[in-house]
């Protein structure tokens, strides 16, 4: 294909996109296939020879969409969102055109120089302390990851790397092997998965810390736990805070815990994957106080600020930190700046070598939609989860499980978890809407999570008028069932 | 922005990128700009309200472009290629349409399927060992990781918890923390800065190899420092072969290095990240042989397979060594088919969570260029790296410092690292093209990597007129500076 072809088939593929993003809802939202559905339907090898570009794009709707989950339909609200705008589309095609590889500041000075820049306007529009941003002359600053794992793994490996460095001054007789069989990192027991792979990677133990009946983590329960763990000769030295737990949304108290860490130097690093996109509003910004507590802290735009995956914006305090903790210089890498001072070489920062522009996404997204647009994205989720929290309150068959504070709502029948286990499965096995479960301590819940950038009141409605519908009907042959047995 | 917008603006930019790719060759390779270039030109906080398209395109070349080193301009030399076509950017484009996070097959089952298949294409275009395919029941198989660093890493932390279960299961009394201060991992002293990264990660110890005069690890290497290792009371659970190393592209020997291997329980992981895409040219798949020795296998399509990044490329032979190194399964990520041994939740084989729909790309492009097809694309650029080897080889002030095998060529002035290194910041100073070094040995040589897709034998002799006519004005001024001393 030449480029005159590509000016062709490219308009083609916007169009496409475009028809599909516009008519999305006419969709259903999870597809009907099953396990291995997709092999029979292409050839065993790879073609000798080329194939037309009518032949691949017409087995897109053939093969590709009736197995593809439609994560951007209004009627999908599992999970969290995964963002997506039109701004983010452009720019991505940009990233993809210019097409370098930015794992220093030499090898596209542009990609290096304008994600510093854009994760400062980032840092900015949360009000984050001025010490996590580069600035002209700071010692923080901010990158793009690919994804909130990576960010809790590097700020563990950061404060693993620190840990052992200061333990071992202290206690020369120590070996490096030692004192990592000692070290403990800590998070909620409302945590992501992330953070104990995270620790088995790094290959250091993880405790949970037992949050409250809000599902948050209060001071004094991490204060408990690092008293008994050093008395047993243990050492502290991380702590993963979440912002917005995957389950139910809940905040662990950073004004408690922040104070203890410091004193404890323990790492603060704060997951808020899902809802630091939130933080952009005035109204919801008190929810971060205390980061100037944490060393690093982390959101995903990719999530809820509609710039499209991956984006996972990430900041630190003392950028030395991260570069210290495995930096590793070999010649063909090596550039005429890079002892200057002045610039930022991000290979230090992240796990992979390689990277993509992806400033592009969030510059493209800022400008276009502006702090005001963003806003009213946020601030719309947050209305139609209420919208839906205040419907579930007016059926006494259902009971709220966790408050809502964004845009998800934890509900569910009260009664047994397999009673809920049933609507679960009737709704998603009807396929007009999606849903996935969450455990809040014992019991079995149901997420509904704001989704689409797309969604609008009336299809909550609808979907609440679904679930309501389901239950009645699960509730009617449940008592039977009940009866006869 | 609306669809109808974005139909507008996406086909502008699709012009934008077709433009860009066509007239290349007409921008400097380097760019002019010094540190902190990007940060006056931009304002310092997002804008308030949405700024225009027009406002964000007409920025593209005033502060991006300036500040871009054009990795698919004819005249880049430098690094290794990374891959471009227009099949790739328009999957891309579906990618991001489609927009779907496929941690799980629950979360979109054609995203998963897809990679799946399309990996086993790949993988018979090399003619992997069936034992590595997934087929339809296979114990192996492919996935598409973000770079070659995560491959390595992901297979040595494989290695690390299959090590520690069989040593813990053998001598019950060694703690989890005894068995990983003990832990070795080896490569070549040429191998990748990223093994040594990933061993760092993983907290267990790294050695060096020796290379030969050649730059391969042969068997005896590799024994020698085994025997030591075991003698000492340490345990070698890890040993990463090259395949083109990054300083020269030499080959480490699989057939004496694998039974080693085999036979001392060490997992055996070939990084063949920009030599792989060569072995789907028959006369070059010997260099492969010996990959049924290994455990796992991976290369970067993004480097040289037309693939735009990222895309790597990495197969096991027992799917169950990745998932078991860290299994963790939530129920929000749980779902209704995955323990039907059918399926594949790809986010068990990865250091992230989310991920991108990348088959799409790789798809794309096999289908639209054919196995003939991108074995031409393979073929031309190591044409080319010969035709630059024979312009050197003619100038009798030059040298060729390793075996030129695939695209890259070695070389340097007969005589001093300094000159040579005068003679690169001459050629990198003059933006006509654009090189990085490395050092083989004490010597500090000139890599002369073939990269554009559109790169072509006019632009290598141009590369090597220039080299060429630098090296007479510099010997002239160095030689005047050598008398004067």
């Amino acid at each position: 294909m030449d480029a005159a072809e590509f000016r062709k088939r490219g308009k083609e593929m916007v169009d496409y996109i475009a028809d599909y993003l516009e008519k999305i809802d006419k969709r259903q939202v999870f597809p009907d296939v099953e396990p291995g559905y997709l092999r029979p339907l292409i050839p065993d090898c790879a073609p000798q020879d080329p194939e037309s570009f009518e032949d691949v794009f017409k087995d897109i709707e053939k093969i590709i969409m009736p197995g593809v989950t439609h994560w951007h339909s209004p009627y999908f609200f599992a999970y969290f969102p995964a963002a997506s705008s039109f701004p983010a589309l452009l720019a991505d095609m940009l990233c993809g055109g210019i097409g370098c590889v930015g794992f220093s500041w030499a090898a596209s000075p542009a990609c290096t120089e304008l994600e510093t820049v854009v994760l400062d306007w980032l840092g900015k529009m949360i009000n984050l302390p001025e010490e996590f941003l580069a600035g002209k002359d700071g010692r923080g600053g901010g990158v793009i990851q690919g994804s909130a794992s990576e960010a809790t793994l590097m700020s563990l490996l950061a404060a693993r790397t620190k840990t052992i460095r200061r333990v071992q001054s202290e206690k020369p007789e120590l070996t490096e092997a030692e004192v990592l069989g000692r070290l403990v990192a800590y998070a909620s027991d409302q945590a992501h998965s992330s953070v104990e792979r995270a620790a088995l990677i790094g290959g250091v133990k993880i405790k949970n810390v037992s949050s409250d009946e809000e599902f948050t983590v209060c001071g004094s329960a991490l204060k408990k736990v690092l008293e008994e763990d050093k008395a047993a000769g243990l050492i502290p030295f991380f702590f993963c805070a979440t912002l917005g737990t995957t389950p139910c949304c809940s905040f662990d108290r950073l004004l408690e815990l922040g104070p203890i860490c410091n004193k404890e130097n323990v790492w603060m690093h704060i997951d808020a994957a899902y809802a630091g996109s939130a933080f952009i509003c005035p109204e919801f910004r008190h929810l971060l106080n205390g980061v100037e507590f944490a060393d690093s802290f982390n959101f995903n735009p990719h999530k809820w600020l509609l710039v499209n995956f991956d984006c996972s914006a990430m900041w630190v305090k003392k950028r030395s930190d991260l570069t210290g903790a495995f930096k590793l210089d070999p010649l063909y890498l090596q550039h005429h700046h890079q002892e200057s001072g002045l610039v930022t070489d991000y290979r230090h920062w992240q796990i992979p070598l390689g990277r993509r522009f992806r400033s592009l996404k969030l510059w493209f997204v800022l400008r276009m939609y502006g702090v005001t647009g963003l806003q009213e994205h946020i601030r719309k989720h947050i209305r139609l989860s209420h919208q839906f929290e205040h419907l579930v309150l007016q059926d006494e068959r259902f009971e709220i499980c966790a408050e809502v504070i964004l845009g998800l709502v934890c509900f569910r029948l009260k009664g047994s978890n397999e009673l809920n286990k049933a609507l679960l499965k009737s709704i998603n096995e009807a396929k007009k809407i999606h849903l996935v479960p969450c455990h809040l301590r014992e019991k079995f819940v149901l997420r509904f999570a704001i989704c689409s950038r797309t969604v609008e009141s009336t299809h909550v409605k609808f979907a609440w008028q679904h679930i309501s519908q389901l239950a009645t009907d699960l509730l009617k042959t449940w008592e039977q069932n009940q009866q006869q047995q």
